[in-house]
């Protein structure tokens, strides 16, 4: 097989002792676990603008009411005849922790208000950890709603297809946001395991490797010509070779003007032979193409 | 017509059983419906800073006052005696209305306060709410004002222009924002639409394809030699074919320091035969250069 | 002169009737009056963010002064009666105006609160503004600290040194600000105007027209040699010519991660002859290099 | 040594009279000190988002605490009547300074308030100038946490390996977040100081000089063939000889879709011959891979 496009290890490595896992996974994550990592503050930020929504919106209940329990408990202990206007009703530490609330969100209604100098001094480091709070909170939202992030959804199969004379390996992708990605770029690296367990790198040639636009949803077609490793396989082949196909997508999200780049992979026994994709798009009576968004994973066989 | 520049699909696609509409609008959309999109919470704040500014502070007002009037409503069922300080000649509701304002908004005046435990916890999670609605108010101000977008003019019309000894397909643009572009290019597409209603693609070359400086307009020239696909045409083939100049804009924003993209398309139907561009600049009598904005659409019959 | 590297228009148009101003000033202005522009609320930002910090704090002060004022006529004007815990010893335009600070910050002492539904309900308005405004500074003073802008100080004058056994033009330039740029290209462009007014461009190669790394000044050398358009000219030329250099820089700015650009421009008359750039580094007795900024002007003759 | 890969000076310079220190520390900073430096109001922006957190924190602290004993002496100097509800058993200065902190902050409780007109212009001023500091805070924040900074690692040493017949210079890096760099590309300048203290440089041939994914460890190979300014040197030579290894590496940061730079450098006197790489990467028995990220600096001699 070297006579195909054979190329230098693209990060993953070439020699392992055993079998691994998968290089890419389906969502574009990689399967190395990181063992010594320090982390940093900016790791933090980073955990946090990754979180999911439920998450992130349960941590920042969570860590609002336990600072204010924290702080309650400052005036609790270090104060607890330093408040004026509580109400006699309910407990002091209760009085003291909607004070806290009151001091952290700088609501500061002032019926209940620090007298001496202890409870001022910890309303005055309440407030400046409830501003230091706020700055960071409107950081991280802004920070999650606002950086480019490619959302392409990927075939969850990578077909052989007919294709002119002969066949192709084929997949397709379509962008999940209303948001509009230019100038696509698809590349396609075919890893093959041999027997002992060392991997080697092809590269897939595309037809075409690009796309100006994205309105649609882009069928990339590997042609399965002479020079391709795929020449003149069986169905059994994908079958039974461990080896997995990379696909790396880089394009320009217009709404943030950055560059945006996405992953996949398809291990070679999930490709289905004989396959064509059904169209995913159609035109109104009105002459208005639609995308049917939900038929990205739709082929039927190449016989009909 | 194959001898021609004809390249492949730049991802509009090419078989179609019926009449479409045109690929790109002026403004550059295209005439795409998506169905069955899913939307994430990411995809509302897109929305939040695509809206017109009429409509943003319409939102925002009518926001601020559903949500005040749900926390008064609150205090209202869940804590009808929980507010102290509050004006008799007025109605409760309308009590709790002003005070939630007041917490909301964290100014808190004092002379409404909560007291009991039912109004400080709801006053304790109104004032969380606000800040959060606070951080996201700014995100999406600072998102609507600062991200890089083009804001290039088209001239309505191309048109057939002389040039050399012969013609030329020309269209114009300037910037319409004070802030400078640089390094602009231009590409432009030719789609024809043959007899089984199939799109057929065609590069145009451009002289230049691009320009270092944008402080002017820029008037993009499509020489029409034996290599064009308009060569030796007649302005009825214009007016008859169904075909679509796809025309796609990048160039680099100063004040952003990043990449812009911007596009338009001209139908063949609306190209003027035998006319040339109006001046949009002249000098002035110190030597500066006077740029008229609202000359871009300006052109004149070339047998003038 | 048609043999050298005549180029193509780089943006600023060939014909002119008259005489005009040189096209790039030395601060990378452009001489262009643009008529006819309409503003959207964007440009207002632009505009805030490139303000002097001086006039940015006057207008901060005044707007902050003067929406307070308007908004303490509004108490005044519409519900004379609406403030409580007024002091009797000032005037109730003076106590508004102070209520209205309070409630626009949201400091919200209390002593002065709003009775009644009228000021209530301005209050609840103007703290929205005061939100708005907040969130507005807040966007604003982040993008005047945080755009990523090349602050690049350019020598006064281009100079005519020798250079290996001809001689070369030379300007240099250096990095104003201690952030790190990388990765530094150099574009020059001559523009000459023949008898008719018309502008001819022609590329000057520069040797090197790229550098890796940039911590000391950068000398741009371009060779006079054959292929130039200054070849054997004697130094009237310049004092003689009406030309003009266009320099355009581009490098990679470190903190921001994103390209930057930069450029000025050399009048042929302040071009000066047989003169050779005076050092501007040095090594200090630990091998500490000392770069001195306020030596980038400094020449001297070539014949000492 | 002319016959191999000499190139221009990278922006270093190339004339010294006398010893220098190394071009690039190993933390990628240079050896240069800037004299004449004019700074302005965004250089202090830069300088506070790269203090360290500690003296981050520090700061804002020692400012929050000064800038309100500013306002408390003014309160105390200029209206030392102009406060209402201060608490008579502490000082008047310290309850101007409580007060300060409450009006800085917008908490605002109102049992201190400002009467008369001087107190209550000091205090609007006040809140104007806590606005801006609070501005300030939320955007140094954000630019600390959010700003793209590629944190990669370097094997201490640079090695001479064997490399399949021959030998090759090897280093490596790994990306010290767990944030995903992909495309990365390496170069690598030889600097030799000459017997004038000039240094010339030589381009370094890598294999690969790129690499698409950066999941592991990447070894950065120059193999020393006959092209290699290496070629035939004994470990003497790089004992003795002055000279320094300047590495740059440049790839795309997914979390930000932004390109990052990074750069290191090896003496030559630190290079360790007849070495190899201890691995750092195995497969658990899951088939997972484990990256060791403190055996960067891990290499054994090549004779085991």
């Amino acid at each position: 097989m070297s006579m195909f496009d054979k190329i230098r290890d693209p990060g993953f490595g070439e020699k392992y002792n055993s079998k691994t896992k998968r290089l890419i996974n389906t969502d574009g994550s990689f399967n190395v676990t990181r063992v010594g990592e320090k982390y940093h503050v900016r790791d933090v930020f980073q955990w946090l603008i990754n979180l999911s929504w439920l998450y992130f919106g349960m941590l920042l209940v969570l860590f609002y009411i336990s600072i204010n329990l924290i702080f309650a408990l400052l005036y609790y202990v270090l104060s607890p005849n330093g408040l004026e206007g509580i109400e006699s009703s309910i407990s002091f530490f209760t009085n003291a922790f909607f004070f806290s609330l009151q001091t952290f969100s700088t609501v500061g209604y002032g019926k209940m208000h620090p007298i001496g100098m202890m409870s001022n001094a910890i309303a005055a480091v309440e407030s400046l950890v409830g501003l230091v709070f706020y700055a960071i909170v409107t950081g991280v939202l802004y920070s999650r709603f606002s950086r480019p992030k490619a959302r392409v959804a990927f075939s969850k199969n990578a077909i052989i297809a007919p294709y002119k004379e002969g066949e192709s390996l084929q997949f397709r992708l379509v962008n999940q946001r209303s948001t509009q990605l230019m100038d696509i770029h698809a590349k396609a690296i075919l890893m093959l395991v041999d027997q002992q367990h060392h991997r080697q790198y092809y590269r897939l040639d595309l037809e075409p490797s690009s796309i100006q636009f994205f309105p649609l949803s882009w069928t990339v077609v590997h042609p399965i010509t002479e020079g391709s490793p795929f020449y003149n396989k069986a169905p059994s082949f994908y079958k039974d070779t461990e080896g997995e196909i990379l696909i790396f997508i880089r394009g320009f999200d217009e709404t943030f003007s950055q560059e945006v780049h996405t992953r996949t992979s398809y291990l070679l026994k999930d490709i289905v032979c004989h396959a064509k994709f059904s169209p995913m798009f159609e035109t109104d009576h009105d002459g208005e193409i639609l995308l049917h968004l939900n038929k990205i994973n739709h082929y039927h066989s190449a016989n009909k």
